[in-house]
């Protein structure tokens, strides 16, 4: 099946790690842990013979499967559990027919494919809590060491007042947490087992059910749930709307950090590897290669999202379309999380920072963007909307005349009457007016230390 | 405006109370809160003259601003505060000309919009909350009063096994506990308070912002987050993701029901009203006017999440198009969930279900649901595999054949070595072989009074 | 109701004519078109009394009709057109109760309300057709202007070669017209009546339908479909499509915009109006309102064209669901649509370009931008990849060195030994590289030429 | 990377041939089969050495390429043609090193890309074309073959009317056409070459570019777009709502083969194969595979076309972010759209109908499906809401009792007054109230059989 491979972008838009966890093999992996788990539970609780659950569990090891062949079953038989159970059924029964017999006792595919599905998000969960860890980590040391840079706030893409990189680095950061935190809180609901046999009674398994469900949860070391969910997907859409919340943080980094990279701006940028964003016909250029796959992540995981969302309304005791739906869904937001998640770690361990460029930008505006301290100066004695009025018509001259606000503003006594010229200076000293950046950046600081010392624990 | 207005629908789609919550009025009363407290608090705090709050405060009264203008103003400005805050500015300043200066000091727009954005999500959270509780009541009464009811299990709209009824409720049960979980899980981090001035320093408030977000926030009931969100829009778009899982585990339960309702299965119907769900052309018609709703509204706030989703990267310290696009989508959203969530209390607690024609559709099937039940047993001697191809064997007989699976089994001699007939009538009663229907129903009961004792506390 | 509007940011986001052919007067007004062409069209043909058409026509005015009270019969009723029926056969019956008795004769509800939705999306395009029309004029006026206005041509948001401001204009005016004539093309399929009576075949009708069908459709300038569309949606989801289109490319214009306003690029500016953009807090502000209610509705349309596919696969002969999910879908696109072009034109007509800081911008990039140029210079006689490794750099150690690349290509001897100074004086002008630019802006303005003069025949 | 293959529901999902067209190696092949053009082109007008282009098209086989290697480089460079070009000038220098010099002369990687994308979309047109006629011959066929079929019309789930199983089948013809009509529609807008160099100029091929765009267009048998199109993605979006749409449209079809399928209804099947829809515990069991592939696909198209609407609005010159969203967002719908196609054809050609349960389906309603017929005829004296009121009664009667409207009718003197017995039996028998199916089914498949001869053509 070489030739029909479609991974020519996986490098670029999926972790490696996240690659493995999601690959056909480790799909089949996570069924097999199932059906072995399932035998043992089984075996000794007596409900298939005792020795039924060793020969049945040695062969459930995925590099014995032929994926093309469960391929085709799978296609035929609408799920990949009955081509899976029919193969591993096969092999067991090479080295003891009785065993064979007992293969996948009571269950039914959707318990072997959502168990398994529930094994590799663990898996996949575990992986991005690392990642996110290492993002707050790096992001932690920008807050830390831009308390005191300046640089050009900017609202609707325009100047609005100087803030910190130290305060836009605390902003990633404590939405980082925010996203951490929340893929920890689900995990209470999704790490559980499906066992519910064809219909969700367990009928299958007459009265041993529930002791068999506590057996399983405990090897694989998943909860049991309250009942079987075969066609309740909200724990499956769940995951995928936590990942999409985090994407789009992600994004938000990556946007500003896009805009910061323009040449115009260039307060910051990627970090740079040899062939790393080259060009094929342009020399000079070194594309923002991450910010772009994280930017593209953020806008497929929405579609993505909406999709299990919209497969939800599942039929009666198992739906027909809608969790077929979700098959290649939920791993696609899962892998390109990933890769979002892997190039944002890049670009904040690499990130390069040109404070001096930061100052440069502020002082382009020419003081403008300190139209608001000087009006809310004025204001105590002027009011706020006449003190606005003077101000913006004092913006307007300095844009249109080329000079700074301090020197329009000093020039016109409606204004020195009411304030000096020192008073004016400090007024429009950028680095004077960063409010509450620095104790933003602190409690932001402070939350990230505390989720740091709980992971530890 | 009126001969404008686009409300056609909003009766069928949205409850009355949601739209108290998200109408023009009360969008302008939550930020007309949000400028009273912050008068409260800067005037305590001596941030501005201490009797400027009360002039301030007592002209916040929705009632007292014109929306058309406001909404005039609010295409011109590009928000909504900007005409709210200059009309308030007015009003204040025909009574009290001083306090009229220190009206929204040292705020933004969004400060405004946000926390006040904040407070009917509260209000919000709060509706749904109560009607989730009215949901599961009365859920409970039907997984209580159907313990026994036998009903056809279905899987990929195919008969499966039986099940009981109350089972089904159980499921729809658990799936409205995990939906109201993760609404109480969420205020935690979503009830903050906005306060972060022009770009997130609080610079206007010189060195008190802190104590006027910590007075601004109590007054309100609110926390004070670690820092201010203008851009980082997770909190956002998490309300839209838990609504849009709480809104499929609707839509489940409408799908399910719309397919029980139909003529050739008519086990259960939505509870009748004189001329609802009426036909203009077919007398006879009883539509599921309930189930459309829900499923309309299951179907529509996928992709309204997806746009909160598709929002989130937005630009430096106040975004360009993704904000403004947040602010019809979630109230939307919204109001779509809770028009589904009344249509499902109303459907639940009249709904009425037609016990006997459910066990009537379990026997139409002649007993070849009760195959995997035959199978099992035949499967200790012969192996999973031959006595499931005996099965089927069997079952595509008694279908060709119009006869039942347990007369074509007594037939068949390799059967009857295996299976006496007492034995085989005992394996073909749907009601013997139920498994942990009642088991797991129980589960999700004791799970529902948990929560419902929690929520009494 | 007004307290329960939810208009403030209609003038925003949406044009007040489409909210004229959305407003729940309009909804009406269109059923009782269709209400009002079948009474003549099945009196004409003897279907009804001759004498029954004309009470009946007399009465399908929309401001007779109380739109509370339809609102609460719609939610009754699952549906608009029941009431609104009920309402006008009483409305009739007071002045000829024979006539009453042949209101809506042979139809269904969704007859009228598909009809009628067809003669608003049939309003909506032609008003669409007419804004696409204006900023085509006003897009073709800046192509024309700026066939020489040499700008920084920018991929990945970086600098990559110079291209004309003209060029950049007739990109957008080629989306333009091709997003006119997808909405031209689809007139053909949607433009068409619903008549099918209760499950599409009219028999309600007798042998008449056919010929009712053709009366009604020549009475309202419609098209008579091959058969009836009841649950055969793709009609309804083309319009959506076919904005969403049209509001991406709009997006794209206004994303390009918002970039070439930031203050640090400085290039193209909004037409300013007194309050408009502004802050409530920043005197120096002005906003692009334009562009981010363009990119607002750029990120919202696509979830709610996932919305009608998603809706499509409709039951039977009538949805459940999903048709009830068009109601508001559709005309919120329409809506947001007309909202975007609106504001585009408005941006375009008024827009101010700087051409000197556009050159100044260029000119800023010190000539590494033309690294393509002198690579291809030098790749006739170096080969491609030499050429190119070369030139990269050159241009590395210019950005290093803060010296232009001619510069640092004239002292490197392996470079004058292929070029002279002349010829890479050449190679570095900008305004000697613009390649196609202006065969392209004209090829651009022809086909909008042609386009235009279709529109007047 | 066989472990790492995602490969297991391609079968499934994708049709066979929809995979080879977007493989790895058949991506490869397109941006491949345009620089061969592109070198032939420009070798034929002199623009590179005449004898340069052979040596270049020879090597222009994706079979010599290593896929893994271009994973890996296009993840460092962030697109697939920069090390594509590498390694293409890397072998043809091995062959001839002047030759090399030309590889991709004057291209960008993004002409390389979008040219073979459109490529490959070409094909997949293709290839959709020849599967959506054959569906439609076979739907024709059963347009035909049950035009007397009756069959119950269902609207809201809920019985309605009787139609014919033709009418439905060539309501699903006529969606199919549409479907058609739109692919074909848009190949004029979409089949065209990308050539614009560096940022659209071209200006890296001097003054010969449109000759080279010229020539290139017609040896891949393109057209020359009015201009490029590297960051207006309209056409590429257009494919993907174009498809949206098929997809809705067969999953309408799904739908209702799904519904006509549940052993309640059993009026049509999906052609049976060993082992095809099997389960793992239920041998009894036959899941309609198709329907539930096809509704799948429904389900996630949609949120995918959002993707691609969503990633519109592309910065400047060529997009950063958006661009890369399309990568794998379109192929995907593409594979979807011809796996439910696919799906469509087999469930349709081997379509088990059964009539007779079909009528005795309609039999079962007891009649009340003609209330409207029964109803009309009042009408005529009795007005149609008195009528209607009296049918009302009647039907909740005859549902109450058990007994049939005619007989609940037959026995109601103020019914008889108006209506002979014999009238009555004509009234109620639905095969006499069946309206324009006949002449319906004729115009869908007189439309049919002129697109068929236009296909011929």
């Amino acid at each position: 099946m070489t030739v029909r491979s479609r991974s020519l972008f996986d490098e670029l838009f999926a972790s490696e790690a996240m690659r493995d966890i999601f690959s056909d093999r480790a799909r089949v992996q996570g069924m097999l842990d199932f059906e072995a788990a399932l035998a043992r539970a089984e075996a000794g609780l007596g409900v298939i013979p005792p020795e039924a659950a060793a020969p049945i569990a040695s062969q459930c090891r995925a590099e014995r499967f032929d994926l093309d062949r469960l391929a085709q079953g799978a296609a035929l038989a609408g799920n990949a559990a009955i081509p899976l159970v029919a193969e591993l059924t096969d092999l067991v029964a090479r080295q003891d027919p009785v065993a064979a017999r007992f293969v996948h006792w009571g269950a039914t595919s959707q318990d072997a494919m959502d168990t398994g599905l529930v094994l590799q998000l663990r898996a996949a969960l575990g992986l991005l809590d690392a990642d996110l860890g290492r993002l707050a980590d790096a992001l932690a040391e920008f807050v830390r060491a831009h308390q005191r840079t300046v640089v050009l706030g900017r609202t609707w893409l325009q100047p609005a007042l100087p803030v910190t990189f130290g305060l836009k680095a605390a902003g990633w950061l404590s939405a980082t947490a925010r996203g951490r935190e929340r893929l920890r809180a689900l995990r209470g609901r999704v790490l559980v087992i499906q066992l519910g046999g064809a219909a969700g009674t367990l009928a299958s398994l007459g009265g041993r059910g529930l002791e068999v469900a506590a057996h399983l949860a405990r090897d694989l070391a998943l909860a049991v749930p309250d009942l079987p969910w075969h066609a309740q997907r909200d724990r499956i859409a769940e995951v995928a709307a936590a990942l999409g919340l985090l994407a789009g943080s992600l994004g938000k980094m990556a946007r500003d950090l896009s805009l910061m990279m323009q040449s115009e701006v260039a307060e910051a940028f990627e970090p740079q590897a040899p062939g790393r964003g080259g060009s094929s016909t342009m020399p000079h250029k070194r594309n923002p290669v991450g910010a772009a796959a994280i930017l593209a992540a953020a806008t497929r995981i929405p579609g993505l999202v909406a999709t299990l969302l919209s497969a939800m309304p599942q039929e009666h005791e198992r739906g027909l379309g809608g969790w077929q739906a979700e098959w290649e869904s939920l791993p696609e937001i899962c892998l390109l999380t990933s890769g979002a998640l892997t190039h944002a770690v890049q670009v904040i361990e690499g990130l390069q920072v040109d404070a001096e460029r930061m100052r440069a930008n502020v002082d382009a505006t020419r003081g403008v963007i300190l139209a608001e301290a000087v009006a809310l100066a004025l204001a105590r004695t002027l009011g706020r909307s006449a003190a606005q009025a003077l101000v913006e018509r004092a913006c307007r001259r300095a844009m249109a005349e080329g000079s700074s606000l301090r020197d329009v503003l000093a020039a016109a006594p409606e204004v020195t009457t009411h304030l000096s010229v020192a008073e004016l200076d400090d007024l429009c000293d950028p680095a004077a007016y960063l409010g509450l950046a620095g104790e933003w950046s602190e409690r932001a600081l402070a939350q990230y230390l505390r989720d740091a010392r709980r992971s530890e624990a």
